[in-house]
């Protein structure tokens, strides 16, 4: 047990400035900070509820679906109520649910399905690999599922994948389709709706740039008919997505208190997505990354997933043999106010996660970034074969 | 569905500035919402842990533990997700739960002990009256229970329940004391280790007046004990309080990325408890509870509840008969820029909830409150008896 040696109450907050490039928070603009300093409104008032509406209406394009088409919503929670949600609102006690897991989002749905009651069959891939797309398949040919759940991005190994083939396995399997964009959304695109996704969710504090609290969320028309028309009510009163619809929707009935100022900051972030557009936001977050690949490879880094399935928002990358892996990373810290993200289950102590995202998918953070590595592995035992800035600045020349 | 009009992005936020004497969100001061824009650090990040140490250290004593008895944190989702942890946590499916309901919190208790599958026998009362102990004790008397639920301040119906004869109705029931604090903490005692309460709940939306998005929660050690030794693990894998003790406590394990600017709002809404003394805190809303009675009384209005069982945060006014309690409510937030709330549940349409919490329970809010209560009554039908301010300076003299 921790506790605070001073006498009440300790001195206010002095956080320092990082360039957060870890696998999230990501770097918050002064714009997003400010306006989670702007005065509160209670919860009903007509100027927050229109602050929702723009909130949706900002949210429907970026998971790729017509304004209107489903359901969009920023659950007042972080990412993994997110992923909560989804599936205890969409499973009920004793259906089955198939979960493709290559890494620790894929396990922590496949956990959260058999909390909800749900029998839970787990394609696992090992970590930075793919799915197993083929016995994913298979086992949808073998049973009917209630679910179908994937991460799109795979945060704890940097693995991206492609959702195009996941609607007709889906299918086949009875299911509906629930995606984790915890790392995608507004990084890449999801598509749900060219893809036939029924169930989406995500976080503010990644490609989005906007500090962690709430987890933005999309539900095909077909998943919200399955939250209105189940036997049992959802498990969970806070994340029933059915009386929360009653919320955000024209009914405005009170549910919970929604927090204000994190629907606020992301109200602000969200602008900044539409004021740079999307499409030029993805090609920012892809050429950042190319320029950040280009850099490690050239200075005898080994990069932790092949190309074609590599995620450019978030980069894994090994630790060379003989490099203290934390000692490096506290370096970073303390030495370049760089933080950078350590191995996850798996990986744990063997990678480094480095994330460019939203207003972090920038050349001048890549080079930022390469520069204190390069002085970081250095001084622990490892001499990059070069400093990595030529190699990223020709990378997206 | 309602989408906006405009082409994206929509402006910037620029809420106006309310006086929110509703049943929460409560005023905020500058201090707390300039601490929301400090800088974003990473939810591992040294300063960061520190400031949850700072947190948990300033929230002890709030609850009324010593500090390092049983644990305190604040979970990353609203006051109802405080109930919800509770509950989720320290029932197990087909375990058995007394709930004794005098409101919409207490009916709510109810619901979500019933989501995670116990078996509820609720002892409801009136609303506006107390709960009802002898029933709770024959109850108790009756069966055993592994939970005896109770609402402390019933933000519904303005009704403070005296925690003092609870754990002997819990002993006798052999079940723990869930005890809900949301529009008590920060506002008056709670007193959790005097009064043997097992877990209690709270919101930062009332008494802190910081705005919502935490939900502070104290747990006894035997309590804490339940969440660890339960044969299953709890249903909800977000707020599981075993897992989030690996987070907070001194393991420091990834669980979620908690909400680091909602703890920076926390942390310095604390802060201004302990500065101002937390005595001293009990007794300002007091004597503003005081002035606002005997104001509202001189201008000819009836209060919901008798004096001794009354809220000082949260008072419960009666609309007279013939005037509409919506208008009213719309013209004191339209032409005063004051919100106060409408009835719920049972209470819809036949009163307000006028709340004087955390740095609104002054007796100049309480001044602007009538001035503009008056005038609103005025305009729509009933014509106060006094201006209420000499009676309400007269009451604290």
């Amino acid at each position: 047990m921790t506790t605070t040696p001073h006498p009440l109450p300790p001195p206010p907050l002095d956080p320092p400035e990082r360039l957060l490039l870890g696998p999230g928070p990501s770097p918050v603009t002064r714009q997003v900070l400010d306006a989670f300093a702007r005065p509160t409104l209670g919860h009903l008032d007509p100027h927050f509820l229109r602050a929702m509406d723009e909130v949706r209406a900002m949210l429907w394009p970026l998971f790729g679906a017509r304004p209107g088409h489903g359901r969009v919503l920023a659950l007042s929670a972080t990412g993994s109520a997110g992923m909560e949600a989804a599936l205890v609102n969409l499973l009920e006690p004793g259906q089955r649910a198939l979960i493709a897991a290559h890494g620790v989002f894929g396990l922590r749905m496949a956990e959260v399905a058999r909390r909800a009651g749900a029998q839970v069959t787990v394609v696992e891939s090992e970590f930075t690999h793919a799915p197993d797309l083929e016995r994913l398949q298979a086992e949808a040919q073998r049973s009917q599922y209630a679910v179908l759940g994937i991460v799109h991005a795979e945060t704890s190994t940097g693995v991206l994948q492609d959702l195009a083939p996941l609607r007709a396995i889906a299918d086949r399997a009875g299911a509906l389709l629930v995606v984790d964009a915890v790392t995608s959304l507004g990084g890449l695109p999801v598509e749900v709706e060219r893809h036939g996704v029924d169930a989406c969710y995500s976080a503010t504090q990644k490609c989005l740039s906007c500090p962690p609290g709430l987890a933005p969320l999309y539900l095909s028309p077909r998943a919200l008919a399955r939250t209105t028309a189940r036997a049992t009510p959802s498990q969970s009163w806070y994340l029933d997505l059915a009386l929360l619809e009653g919320y955000w929707g024209s009914d405005r009935a009170y549910h919970h208190t929604a927090p204000i100022q994190m629907i606020y900051g992301l109200h602000e972030a969200l602008r900044q997505v539409h004021l740079e557009g999307i499409d030029a936001r993805f090609t920012r977050h892809r050429l950042a990354a190319r320029a950040l690949w280009a850099g490690l490879e050239s200075m005898g880094l080994e990069l932790g997933v092949p190309t074609a399935r590599r995620l450019a928002p978030l980069t894994v990358v090994r630790v060379p043999e003989g490099v203290d892996e934390a000692s490096v990373r506290r370096r970073m810290l303390e030495h370049h106010g760089i933080e950078i993200g350590g191995g996850l289950g798996a990986l744990k102590g063997r990678v480094w996660r480095i994330g460019l995202m939203g207003a972090g998918a920038t050349l001048s953070t890549v080079e930022r970034c390469l520069t204190a590595l390069g002085e970081c592995l250095a001084a622990h035992g490892f001499t990059p074969r070069a400093d990595g800035l030529h190699a990223a600045r020709a990378a997206v020349a």
